[in-house]
């Protein structure tokens, strides 16, 4: 099982390297009930690192759940109005947030689709005003994970509930580069500068489009904006503080030209999506956008995703990881997308990231959709990486270089 | 240790008996997050009870802790306009409040006094246009304990913590009448009746006055207000609904007229103020003000409840208890109000609850104050029950009669 050192190891990390919240500034952490002893040890290092404030806004799933089963749609569709005021006074005092995620996939299985639906788009209809402090890197953010029952029997179904939580410890704490003995904060600006090499060279290749294929099905060409910046890894804030949004990461992502996308991709990894699975799905672009659709698990989850706005038909970002990566050679499927989407290549639909293109966190809406950026309230990841998976880079002129072979970077 | 069965037959108690949540109501329950567990029940049990919604509003007393160690006392003052509007809404909506209670006792024992009282001055002024809601039983509401680890080691501090707390739900159990195998919600009807049988022998009685003496150095007469009511057990809200403020409960509680206590006072059991215990405390009593007063331990915060506001210093309620009530039988001492109140007669300072005076409810600030009432931003209890305890009725023409002898209810 997990050791007190590793937990406060983990937790220093969270808030110094993940938002690493700066002397005197508001931390809001969004946790779990279930997860307060891990959340009190990030409250704990947040004050010794200098935080002025720590803010800690709690949920429940077990809440939640009750919530979908028992409310009408209509009391669900009803936010009010303090919730979003209690978002946007932290934002207004320059706070950064942490995520401290325990998700239970699958967890609304069962529960009326429009309920989640009417519930999911009144959220995001109310908050999306607020999107942009994150979505821009105006403060800090980060996502960390933590093990749940819930979680851990999804992943290992034939585990007791406590076998299941040390396997899914042991992955997470290897994933994010913690050891009973080691400096994590070392090993992680070691690997940031790994992560900043591909997106250089991505960068300096300055491709016009990419080209995926592989044996599944796949067949797809992903147009990127003019002026495309690739990123991942380690970012920068409005207030100058360098922070890390996902940790694990693996991945370095793109903007793609929100009419460019063209042809078939196969998801090769469940989606967690509205608190169900979807699985076995593919998608058809024209001209960007999705056109025909099909999930042999949950198509109506998929469908409230495709149809959720105008936006979340079309992609917000590309993103290559390879295959050989370390967080896809435990060879565990995590159900979340923390994990399975640094695990592989994958695409999502909706809202693109102002960064990826230059300029862009300077840019207006109206400038950033001219530049070729997909506007939507939603942003959702999906896989589609393969052992066999074969990506070409296409120039401007026409010439190509060859980025993956067999799945794995090339280039 | 408590089962399955007992707890939650205790949340259904809460919700059923305590706040009687109605049909499609808003319920709000505020608990520590260590609580969870059994605030799960609660949201199920007042679900299936037919609640419209449920909202849990989480603390943590550690992050408390921590915010009180590290924050300065500027930034502990400055209270979001969110969390007023948060309450209001709910207050707005008819909601009813379910308060699931485990502090520890001397919590903040050590912190910087003045940041306390500017920390609270702050909440209850933010707080104070919306204190009638409860104090005038305008919607339901509750409060019920559960053990924690920190007051179970403040009441048995020679057990280990296991033991501690099985010895604290023993006792909570017991005083809110759950057992393994009865009906509480009957027990409490039954209950009900016989604090009833009480307060209206004593209305019947119409005392203008009542005289407390004892050997310990009490020797204090309490002044009550014209058509003063006497009251206890359960209560009835703005919308019909019968429930019960505190689980347990044994008190008949009136209110004094604010300018007509004198004499001295003599505490006997600590009193739990804003996370610090303060003992061995006497109050000297002029024309209703607080004159003189002394304590052993935690002088400094003796006077600021004392000095909170110009009510504080006045009373807002007296209780009688008989020294010979379960609670008190028990032989424990709780460190906290919820109980300690009902194992002994008490005053309390600040605000007067107007449902004790004839149309109170409907009376305005300015009637009630003309009636004698007493008002604050605060209403502090504490005890000063005795086994020699001896209360004599003073009635309009002069004549007595004997309502205690020897701590307990002779009338």
């Amino acid at each position: 099982m997990v050791s007190e050192n590793q937990l406060r190891k983990y937790a220093k990390l969270a808030v110094k390297m993940g938002v690493n919240v700066q002397k005197g500034q508001l931390l809001v952490i969004s946790a779990d009930v279930r997860d307060h002893e891990f959340v009190a040890l990030c409250v704990e290092e947040a004050y010794k690192a200098g935080a002025g404030q720590v803010y800690v806004n709690w949920s429940s799933e077990h809440d939640a759940l009750c919530n979908y089963q028992y409310m009408t749609k209509e009391a669900l569709s009803d936010i009010p109005q303090w919730k979003y005021d209690q978002r946007k006074y932290a934002q207004d005092k320059g706070g950064c947030f942490l995520n401290v995620m325990s998700s239970t996939p699958g967890l609304l299985k069962g529960i009326d689709s429009e309920k989640i639906m009417a519930a999911q788009l009144a959220a995001s209809k109310m908050f999306m005003p607020l999107q942009s402090y994150t979505m821009n890197n105006e403060g800090q953010w980060s996502i960390v994970a933590l093990p749940s029952s819930g979680w851990a029997k999804k992943v290992f179904p034939d585990l007791s509930e406590e076998e299941g939580i040390a396997k899914l410890w042991e992955a997470i704490l290897m994933s994010v580069r913690v050891s009973e003995d080691n400096d994590p904060i070392a090993e992680w600006e070691h690997h940031n500068e790994q992560v900043l090499h591909y997106s250089k060279v991505l960068n300096e290749q300055n491709f016009k489009a990419l080209h995926f294929k592989n044996k599944l099905g796949t067949d797809l060409t992903v147009e990127l904006v003019k002026n495309h910046v690739w990123a991942g890894g380690c970012e920068k804030a409005g207030n100058g503080a360098i922070f890390n949004p996902n940790m694990p990461t693996e991945e370095n992502f793109c903007m793609p030209a929100k009419y460019g996308t063209n042809g078939r991709v196969v998801a090769t990894k469940p989606l967690s999506y509205q608190g169900t699975l979807i699985d076995g799905f593919v998608l058809e672009f024209k001209d960007g956008k999705v056109v025909n659709y099909h999930a042999e698990k949950e198509m109506q989850a998929l469908k409230n995703l495709v149809e959720f706005d105008e936006g979340s038909s079309y992609l917000g970002e590309v993103a290559l990881i390879s295959y050989d990566s370390p967080i896809n050679n435990t060879g565990i499927l995590f159900y979340n997308t923390l994990f399975d989407e640094n695990a592989s290549c994958h695409l999502a639909l909706g809202r693109a990231y102002p960064m990826n293109v230059k300029g862009g966190t300077e840019m207006t809406e109206e400038q950033l959709k001219e530049a070729g950026a997909n506007f939507s309230m939603t942003h959702v990841d999906f896989m589609f990486g393969s052992s066999d998976m074969h990506v070409e880079g296409i120039k401007e002129d026409g010439s190509t270089v060859t980025v993956f072979e067999a799945g794995n970077f090339v280039i």
